[in-house]
């Protein structure tokens, strides 16, 4: 038997941990607060990064790669930013042997060197809306990590786009907000609410970050992904100018927007188990993995024949494995490919050769339930298929647990127990001084303000003031 | 009339510089020694990398991502590494406000982080080989830097595998070296040489070097990708040790290789000419344009209608662009997407659509040598004909250009004048001193020892000694 990882009811963070470990996702780096993403974890990550470029490339977005490195005095340059990133950034201070006569960050986003680069690129209002991407390493010391939810360097696509006028600058930083949303529910199965952060938990240097935010496994909320309206903060600190069509000096628009390696731990916190990884089969590096079931060489031959006809069929079809290790029982190779969330099994013993069938188990359903028997003649339609339900009934899932979570208190007392057993979508005043109430007593915070409300007032859950918003509070990765 | 590149006959240099600016691969950042890699550029490169990466994957190679930042002590483990790369470190001294205690080298390559996870993962010969590669950016803090060429930070692919038997290590490191043979024959259009690096030339820490070097427009040598065999040093280094099949305790065997943005200014160098980039069809990021000619709105109408059609004939088969811009004359827009290298140009005039017909120009056939009416009917086969046909054309001329400049020198005179023109295959006894001669007198170097040789012998060009082999001299990049 393979090892087991530590069941989520004893000790959820433990339970994180040994399945990203044992699925072989990631290991620990030899340096603080570094991870190495191993193979099968980096194939969930390329897959993360296809669903999303094909988005941002269908929207008129392209990919660009600025440096690493940022002049220290760049990131002094705008007054929030500088204050938000100072305690957390790597200093290069020695380049080929010399002292450096100014210091280098480590990017920790890069907003301004990019700002830079957009100020020397944009003169007239022909030259906009710039609409780039960047698939990128970005460090940031932080004093607790974890893997994939917060470690010292990351791995993210970071887009940074300048406009003519703030409604259309508004306007990419909501359609990005639609993409992650899109990319969040279709491919990762994650169920995710749209919505905008408080000033307190805005990006450094935004006007207004929006972000999606989801349920994880323990009611906990991630924050899967924002994007921030920055109006002309960086492009006054940059110097982003442009002649616009009366011949008059402006200066731009700017967004910002970024989703990170942190979504593979998204999709392991919602879709997980007491057996592992359960991934979504859009995002899963092997959707379906055959096992060889046989006891002598007779039934092995005959098995391994059928085993050659599911390869051909399915290998165009799906990402498909074919586990015929030597050695290893049945049994063993379950546990195994369960471990590592491959969305569904095929078995192949003598009985279901001499049958012309094969068994087909889902990985979203163990035991007896989550198998059926499927002739071999319809098995590639029968596959996809039950691929395609996989992927929808994970997300149904998910919906479900949130909703399941999320309570509607009207009074503190209520919220504090709200927010021990999932997210409240509580009335909220506004008030920068009730949020901080409610995060000292409770350590939840506001992840955001919902951008689907429905209509009314309510009484503020701290103060009972009339407020014409909804918050959701909830206590956060 | 969009600006012109300086002439190459003028100044290559300046050639060089011009074409990567002026056809918006590239801008110098303000950060000494680095660029930013524009839209376009990094288009061209993320067909690099899908043409590298499908190859690598085929070939049983997995994707992965260690860290940044790599322990300055690593660094020193390996006696003949920490020599080479040294002088080159930028150095992490400052994390999150604090002095380090033990400074962090920004990777300049990952033989020694990787070797310490090896280590690690590796244990039974079981666990071999381990076929990994890493898409990332790299550090090596250059004196003098060029665009592509040679800069502070480059972007690259680095595989590091690991292997039981230093038999299946070689092969590996081999089998590499034909991929990127391979790549840049068919891919980029780049004829090279395979061979093995003087003991000089070779990567610090490597048993042996083998490397692709191709000839640029100016007949200067340009190594384009590397795969080093490195015995057990960095096994012995990082104690990457495995239980043999007899239960014995063996240290492993690795290889690691490269590609890196570098490839950009090869195709850059081999391909374009006067009028700026000419790019392979397999490579473009825009196979084909199209740009409407007309005068006046009736003939606008017919035009823009015979354009549509282009259009859906031929957008899902090539990656095309149509040119509508406005207040652009027809002219301005040939020159504007000669200067980037797009392969194919359709013009649709009134008279080509009274006609049924398109004009098809060829980038790399100027003028009216390359241009042919073809009747809309057949267009899509036709341009997929003819994106093939440029492909091998530039293949052939290039190869042609090689040949041309490359002779075979048989005493040292004749050396000094092959060099100062190109190419000198000559025999060279394998003494680094006669090698440290040609070095000092004429600036050339070996660019390797190509794999393939004519059997026989002859003498040294240097000293007369008799030589089994003959070596590539060539001034390099």
């Amino acid at each position: 038997m393979p090892a087991k990882v530590t069941p989520r009811s004893v000790d959820y963070s433990r339970w994180y941990t040994d399945v990203v470990q044992m699925a072989d996702l990631a290991d620990y780096a030899p340096v603080r607060g570094c991870m190495v993403i191993k193979p099968y974890g980096y194939a969930l990550w390329e897959n993360i990064k296809e669903g999303l470029d094909r988005r941002f490339k269908a929207t008129g977005h392209v990919n660009a790669y600025f440096p690493l490195f940022i002049p220290l005095s760049f990131i002094q340059k705008e007054a929030e930013h500088v204050k938000g990133f100072s305690p957390e950034l790597a200093i290069v201070t020695i380049g080929g042997g010399e002292q450096l006569e100014e210091p280098l960050v480590v990017r920790p986003t890069s907003e301004t060197i990019i700002g830079h680069m957009y100020a020397k690129w944009v003169q007239s209002y022909r030259d906009l809306p710039i609409l780039i991407n960047q698939w990128a390493n970005v460090v940031r010391w932080e004093m607790r990590t974890r893997l994939f939810l917060r470690t010292t360097e990351f791995l993210w696509q970071e887009g940074h786009t300048a406009h003519a006028t703030a409604e259309e600058a508004l306007e990419e930083t909501l359609r990005i907000l639609d993409i992650y949303a899109e990319f969040a529910i279709e491919d990762a199965a994650i169920p995710v609410i749209k919505g905008r952060k408080s000033e307190s938990e805005r990006f450094a240097g935004a006007v207004t970050s929006y972000t999606i935010e989801a349920m994880m496994g323990d009611k906990r909320a991630l924050q899967a992904g924002t994007s921030h309206f920055l109006g002309q903060n960086f492009a006054r600190a940059f110097d982003i100018k442009f002649l616009d069509q009366n011949n008059e000096l402006q200066y731009a628009w700017t967004t910002s927007w970024g989703v990170s390696t942190r979504m593979v731990g998204a999709v392991v916190m919602v879709h997980g188990d007491d057996q592992g990884l359960i991934l979504p089969p859009k995002l899963a590096p092997i959707q379906v993995v055959v096992v060889p079931i046989w006891r002598d060489e007779e039934q092995r031959t005959a098995v391994m024949e059928a085993v050659g006809r599911v390869r051909q069929a399915l290998e165009p079809e799906v990402r498909l494995k074919v586990d015929d290790r030597e050695g290893l029982s049945p049994g063993w190779k379950f546990n195994d490919w369960e471990m590592r969330g491959v969305p569904l099994r095929i078995e192949v013993g003598p009985q279901d050769v001499a049958q012309e069938q094969v068994v087909l188990a889902r990985r979203d359903r163990p035991g007896k339930e989550g198998k059926t028997s499927v002739p071999m003649a319809g098995l590639t339609d029968a596959v996809r298929e039950m691929l395609m339900t996989v992927q929808a009934d994970l997300y149904r899932r998910a919906l479900a647990f949130r909703e399941a979570n999320t309570f509607y208190p009207e009074d503190f007392e209520g919220l504090r127990e709200a927010v021990a057993n999932g997210f409240a979508y509580a009335w909220w005043c506004g008030d920068a001084a009730c949020e901080a109430k409610v995060k000292e007593e409770t350590t939840a915070t506001i992840r955001c303000i919902p951008l689907e409300q429905e209509p009314g007032t309510g009484r503020c859950v701290v103060c009972g003031r009339e407020s014409r918003e909804r918050a959701v509070f909830a206590r956060a990765y």
